[in-house]
C-alpha cells in the first residue's frame, strides 16, 4: 500500500497470469500456448513491417486488418473490433457495457480468472453463478437472474475455462434472447472456440457451428471476442479481436480513444492480418491438438484420472486414485520441470489444467505422472 | 448513442489523433513523428525476435527491458514500468494515483489533450490551470491551487505541448515539492525531453539536464513518463516507460495487471532494448531535428510569424501579418499535400503547430507558407 495510491488500486486484487520462466528447459503446459510455431506467412509479414516505417504512427483505425477479418468472417469492418489481445478487448468492453445502473455482471463462479479484475477496475458489481455439478454453464440459471432485474451484463468464454465445457449454441441462444429483452450486453469469449471440433475434423473457424457469430446480426447485444494467442499461435503478438453490432463496435473504440489511440501496433496488425489469410495452416495445426488431446485424455482417464469433455487446447482432469490430490501432482510434476496451472479454489482444487503440448512434451507428461502416481501409492 | 452503453463512454468525448492518411504522398508535418529511420539495430532486434517463440506469451514484467532502461538512466529496474505507447502508461497512472478524495487533477488550459479524455475514463474532476501571457508554465499558480487544498494530481507536459516551451527544472522542482507536502502524485510528461537541448549540443537523454529525472530520488511523488514514439523514430511500435519511486511503479503494475497481463508484445520489448543501447545513433538524427528546429523558426519569424521558442521537435507559429489566420494556412497546405495539426481553441486559434520534418519537408513547407502568404495579401 502508499499513500500515493487510488483506491481503486488499493482495493483491486490483480490477475495473476500463468508463470513465463526464464529456464526454457521446462515444459509448459501451463498458459494454454499453442506448441507449433505461427504460420512462415505471419513470420513473414512481421519481417516485412519491420522496417522504416516504423517511424509513423500506425493506423489508428486498423482498417487493412478488420477488413481481412470481416471479409474472413462475412461482416462489415464496422461489426469488428481490434485490439492489444483479447484481454485488452475484453477491458474495453467491461468499460462500455456493463454494469450500467449499478447492476450485477453475471459470469460463471469458475471461469476465467481475469473477469472479477476488470470488475474491480472499473468498480462494477457482480454475481457469479454457479456451474450445474458436471461444471457445465446452466443457461436456466442466466435467465433467472436477468428476469430477476439485476443484471447488469453477462460473460462467460466458451468453450469455458478452465473447464473446457462447451455450451450448446441453443443454450447461447436462450441467454442472448433473455438479456435483449433487457437490453443487456452478452459477451461471448471465444478465445478457445477454434478447438471446439470433433476429433480430426477441424473446419475454418469461421464456419464452426459452436460459434455464437452466427448470431451476431440478431443479436444487436451480443459481443464475440476472439484472440489470437491460442488458435493462431501468437500469443507473443498480443492481437485480438470483437465482433458484433457496429453500436457495440463503436462503444469499443469510444473506449480506445479514451485509453490509447494506437494500441496495436504496426508489426501486429501486419502480423494478425496474414494469420487470418493463412487458415489452412492454423486448420491443420489445431486438428493436430485435437488429436492429441483425445488422446492425452483417454491415457489420464486410464490411469484413475476423471477428465472433463474438453473443446479447448487443455483438459482440465482431476486424480481419483490413491492419494495424491491434484496440489500434489502439480509440485511433483514442476519438480520434473513440467509446468501446470492450479487453482486453489473451492471446487477445482482437485483439479489440474493442462494445456495440450505437443506429442513428445504429452508423452513426457504421462510418463511423469506414471511416476509420480506409482511413487505416490 | 446507443442503449447498451454505460454512463462511462456516454459522456466521454474521446481523444482525436492527427490524421494518419494512406496517401502517402503527402508530407506529414501533423503528428510530430520523427523524420529519420530508427536505428538499423532496432530494426534488426526486431527482425531477429520475428520467430517462432512468438508461440508464447511475452514477459509479463519486460525485465530485460526494464534493466536496459534503468542502466540507461542510474535507476533500478524496480523503479522502471514500461507500457504499450506513453498514452498506455499515462491513462494507468490517471486511474493508479489521480482524483483521490474526489480532488481535482491540475494540468495547464493549453497541453495534451488526451488529459481531460483520462479524467473522463476514470471519472476525475479536473481544473485547467491557465498558461501566462507567453505560454508559459506558472509554477506559482499551481502551488496556489495545492495550498488551497483542491488538488488531486498534477501533469504537464514538459515541454510543454503543443507550445514546445520548457519549464525550467527549479520550477519543477517547486512544484513537485509543494505536492509532495500533501502527498500529491506529479507526473511530467517528458515526451519530447530529448528534444529541449540547445543547438547542436544534443547530449544523451539520460544526462539532460532538463530532465526531471534527477528529482526522482528526492521526490517520491514524482513520476516521470517517456515514449519511444518521437526520440526513438519509433511510433510505429509503441512503447513507452515511466520512471519513478518503487512505489509509483507498483501502482502503475497494479493497473496493468488489472487490465492486461502483458500490453507489450515480444517485438516491441525487443525493439525498444534495442533502441535504448544505441543511443549514439539517436543522438545524431536528434541533433539534426534541432538544427532544423533553429533554422525554420527563424525563417518562420521573417516571413512574419511570431514562434514560440521551442524545445521540442515541433514549432508553435502564428501569422501575424496580412489577412490570412492560421486557420487559413492549414487548409491552404492540406491543398498542397502538406498536413500540419491546427487545434480550434480558445487562445491558439491563430497557432498552427508544424511538426520538424527532415531538410527537403521543410523547405517545401516553407517555400508553400511563401506562396500562400503572397497569393492571400
Amino acid at each position: 500500500m502508499s499513500v500515493f495510491w487510488t483506491e481503486r488500486i488499493k482495493n483491486t486484487e490483480p490477475y495473476t497470469p500463468g508463470e513465463q520462466p526464464a529456464n526454457k528447459k521446462l515444459i509448459k503446459l501451463n498458459t494454454n500456448e499453442n506448441p507449433y510455431p505461427p504460420s512462415p506467412l505471419v513470420i513473414e509479414a512481421i519481417k516485412n513491417a519491420a522496417n522504416e516505417k516504423l517511424r509513423l504512427y500506425p493506423d489508428p483505425d486498423s482498417i487493412q486488418l478488420r477488413d481481412i477479418i470481416a471479409g474472413h468472417y462475412g461482416l462489415n469492418r464496422e461489426e469488428v473490433f481490434p485490439g492489444n489481445g483479447s484481454d485488452e478487448v475484453l477491458a474495453f468492453a467491461f468499460g462500455a457495457f456493463f454494469g450500467r445502473e449499478e447492476k450485477c455482471v453475471l459470469f460463471p463462479d469458475i471461469s476465467y480468472g481475469f473477469y472479477p479484475v476488470y470488475c474491480g477496475l472499473w468498480n462494477i458489481p457482480f454475481t457469479q453463478i454457479p456451474l450445474d455439478e458436471d461444471f457445465s454453464i446452466n443457461a436456466n440459471s442466466y435467465v433467472n437472474e436477468i428476469s430477476a432485474g439485476n443484471c447488469g451484463g453477462i460473460i462467460f468464454p466458451n468453450p469455458n475455462a478452465p473447464t473446457g465445457i462447451l455450451l450448446s449454441l441453443d443454450n447461447v441462444k436462450i441467454i442472448a434472447e433473455a438479456a435483449l429483452k433487457k437490453n443487456i450486453v452478452l459477451i461471448v469469449d471465444e478465445a478457445y472456440i477454434a478447438f471446439a471440433a470433433p476429433e480430426s475434423t477441424v473446419p475454418d473457424s469461421s464456419t464452426l457451428e459452436s460459434s455464437a457469430l452466427s448470431l451476431i446480426k440478431s443479436f444487436p447485444n451480443l459481443l464475440i471476442v476472439r484472440t489470437f494467442s491460442k488458435e493462431a499461435s501468437l500469443a507473443g503478438l498480443r492481437a485480438g479481436y470483437a465482433m458484433g453490432n457496429r453500436e457495440l463496435i463503436q462503444g469499443l473504440f469510444r473506449m480506445k480513444d479514451s485509453f490509447n489511440s494506437y494500441p496495436m501496433d504496426a508489426l501486429s496488425q501486419a502480423g494478425a492480418s496474414a494469420a487470418i489469410k493463412d487458415a489452412s495452416y492454423y486448420r491443420e495445426i489445431n486438428k493436430r491438438i485435437i488429436n492429441t488431446r483425445t488422446r492425452i485424455s483417454s491415457a489420464l482417464e486410464k490411469m484413475g484420472f476423471k477428465v472433463l469433455p474438453s473443446s479447448a487446447n487443455f483438459i482440465f482432469a482431476s486424480p481419483q486414485k490413491g492419494n495424491l490430490k491434484a496440489a500434489d501432482y502439480f509440485t511433483a510434476l514442476r519438480e520434473r520441470g513440467i509446468l501446470l496451472r492450479y487453482f486453489n479454489k473451492p471446487r477445482i482444487n482437485n483439479y489440474l489444467r493442462i494445456s495440450i503440448g505437443n506429442d513428445d512434451d504429452m508423452d513426457k507428461f504421462l510418463e511423469a505422472c506414471r511416476e509420480i502416481g506409482a511413487g505416490g501409492n
